[in-house]
């Protein structure tokens, strides 16, 4: 994995360390499509698009990766389907790299008459009720159909709170199933397989999981079933707990995390790589992110402002548009409001981690988050 | 009108007619704001917005002038408004001409509870109910507030087919209220006021209405009340009797249309200017403009089609995305759709109207219509 030279970086998927700041860590992920500076904000692009972005503006906010949901994708347009038009990269016109999901997640949180078995997981589609099945080979299948960078194991994803004995159990199944993902993944020069860590608060089992996640093998560890309606703080006791028996020398990815101050404080407890619908689904909802914290653009006040969204911000809605205008156009029900707040958001949290992954090349992670912090909360 | 001198072509309002083929024209309206070039096709930005599209992108279609909509800017967010907030210009980060219309025919067409005096019309709000009225002044005062280059006079809009006697005494009414029009219009250096031809199909009332336009005096003259559920032919029948009574040196307007044929029809008949929502409505439908006619998006058909919409066509739809992609995104209701169904039909009508201004330069405007026609009716 550390071997960098040219040929080998040409087709391997790689991770370096590049600095670290306390237990923050700087780095980039290499692959065949492209590099991933981490700390990483991976924007969802939940069924072939990131919404209201063209693939060309998604990447003029910085972000090097996206992320696709296989639930979705493998539901419409199906991922056979997207194999035969040449592979999801091709089809959505992105040519960076991609992670996808592995659909576990969004088969707990969107489709109804689901039957989980040793097997896997039956389910009726949130589309047309259709019966689909989910496995642990099937669902690196589908990523493998739809070209996937970085493909993540099936995994049971518990809602908390949950009792002990209820989250071990489910643990148990989520660690065969990952054993299980990862034979069927098998070989895929430049590609990735990612476990995925679970034990919901219980530290006991979040440790037991990274552990036995090491001894399989992965390319990279993400932290999963956090950020399902616990507190903060639990969220990050957790993940203090559970980053440190995570292998130093391969990506860790906070699966589903979040509001800004959730990605500050995930940093500075060793995460690298986050994805979350926040920026892209507050942007259709009329409300932007700033330094000093979010802002509704329904609100009245801002019905005659000049000034725009954020002095600083190189976006179109703010080097543009007059909060007036936002204002305006989400009222309308504008199409236009949609683009430019999701851009703007986007452009927002791609900021926050070059800010992060500047303050943690200096050393200086800790002071910067306290700064941020301060002024985004306060 | 004709003096092209560098003072005055920096402050002034003027038309010149650059080349013809029998009764096509390509010309040039000069504007304080930039050149529209003739025949132009106006997108529609009815709320402040080319609906799904930045404006930067709008200027790549290839549009000189967009217009905007009086009845809407003034009931959301209002005339007053957008001028403490600088004009519409700045407002929409619109920098070149825009065109508005005088809100009479939305009146008709989107309020309830309207009621016609001679003073004006007085109606309900489609958005929050509240009592609104529009007379000429007012209509001309919005324009005003707005910073609209080219101000459309107030007029009534009835519905066809109607009878000899209520086009007529219509007629009449929105003749005054074009002599009120233009008083309330005054002075505005560089700015244009344009008159609208009514009269139904009635070939004597569009004569009579063009002949009093014209000893009123605009800077430019509209045909209004057409488009409005006649067949093509009656539609171009009442052209042919109407423009040859139009001054031959000031633009002409068809308002509200229309269709690809329409437009090629309308130009070979003399006109010079065109608005309709039906490049973006139908965009956002998923319905998509082709040389060999519309497609549409949604289609089972298209699931699995590699191919752009357009090979030659030089939008990002076509140039970066497959048919199968545009079928995928308008069927899961992706905002990406719009964005990308809308670029493509605005490129689409403002290279139908670059063809045509080739045309007509070379003299060659009916073959050109002929085979575009065949190409695209067949």
């Amino acid at each position: 994995m550390s071997d960098l030279s040219p040929r080998r970086a040409m087709t391997d998927f790689s991770f370096a360390l590049l600095a670290s700041s306390r237990t923050a860590r700087q780095g980039i992920i290499r692959t065949p499509r492209g590099d991933v500076r981490t700390p990483a904000f991976m924007p969802v692009g939940t069924a072939g698009t990131v919404k209201a972005m063209l693939p060309q503006s998604v990447v003029e906010t910085g972000a090097d990766i996206v992320l696709g949901n296989t639930y979705h994708l493998m539901l419409r347009p199906g991922a056979e389907r997207v194999a035969r038009l040449g592979g999801l990269h091709k089809f959505m016109a992105w040519e960076r790299p991609i992670l996808t999901d592995s659909g576990g997640f969004q088969v707990m949180s969107l489709s109804k008459l689901r039957k989980i078995s040793e097997d896997g997981v039956r389910f009726a589609s949130h589309i047309d009720g259709h019966a689909e099945f989910l496995s642990p080979e099937r669902a690196m299948e589908i990523q493998r159909l739809l070209g996937s960078d970085i493909q993540m194991v099936l995994d049971e994803c518990p809602a908390l709170p949950a009792a002990h004995a209820d989250i071990e159990k489910s643990l148990a199944l989520s660690m065969r199933w990952a054993r299980r993902s990862k034979a069927a993944f098998g070989e895929q020069p430049g590609r990735a397989c990612f476990g995925i860590v679970q034990g919901g608060t219980y530290t006991d089992l979040r440790v037991r999981s990274a552990q036995e996640l090491t001894e399989i093998g992965f390319h990279g560890y993400a932290v999963g079933g956090l950020a399902v309606g616990e507190p903060q703080s639990a969220m990050f006791d957790t993940l203090e707990a559970t980053t440190s028996h995570m292998p130093r020398d391969r990506p860790r990815y906070l699966m589903g995390v979040g509001k800004p101050d959730d990605i500050v404080g995930a940093v500075l407890r060793g995460i690298d790589m986050f994805d979350c619908v926040l920026p892209t689904r507050s942007g259709r909802n009329g409300q932007a992110f700033t330094r000093t914290g979010p802002l509704n653009l329904k609100n009245a006040r801002h019905a005659e402002d000049q000034e725009p969204l954020d002095q600083l911000c190189r976006c179109p809605a703010c080097r543009e548009f007059s909060r007036a205008y936002l204002h305006h156009t989400v009222k309308a029900g504008e199409i236009i409001a949609s683009m430019l707040l999701t851009w703007h958001n986007l452009t927002f949290y791609q900021d926050l981690m070059q800010d992060l992954r500047d303050a943690i090349g200096k050393g200086e992670c800790e002071p910067f988050a306290a700064r941020f912090l301060a002024r985004y909360l306060g």
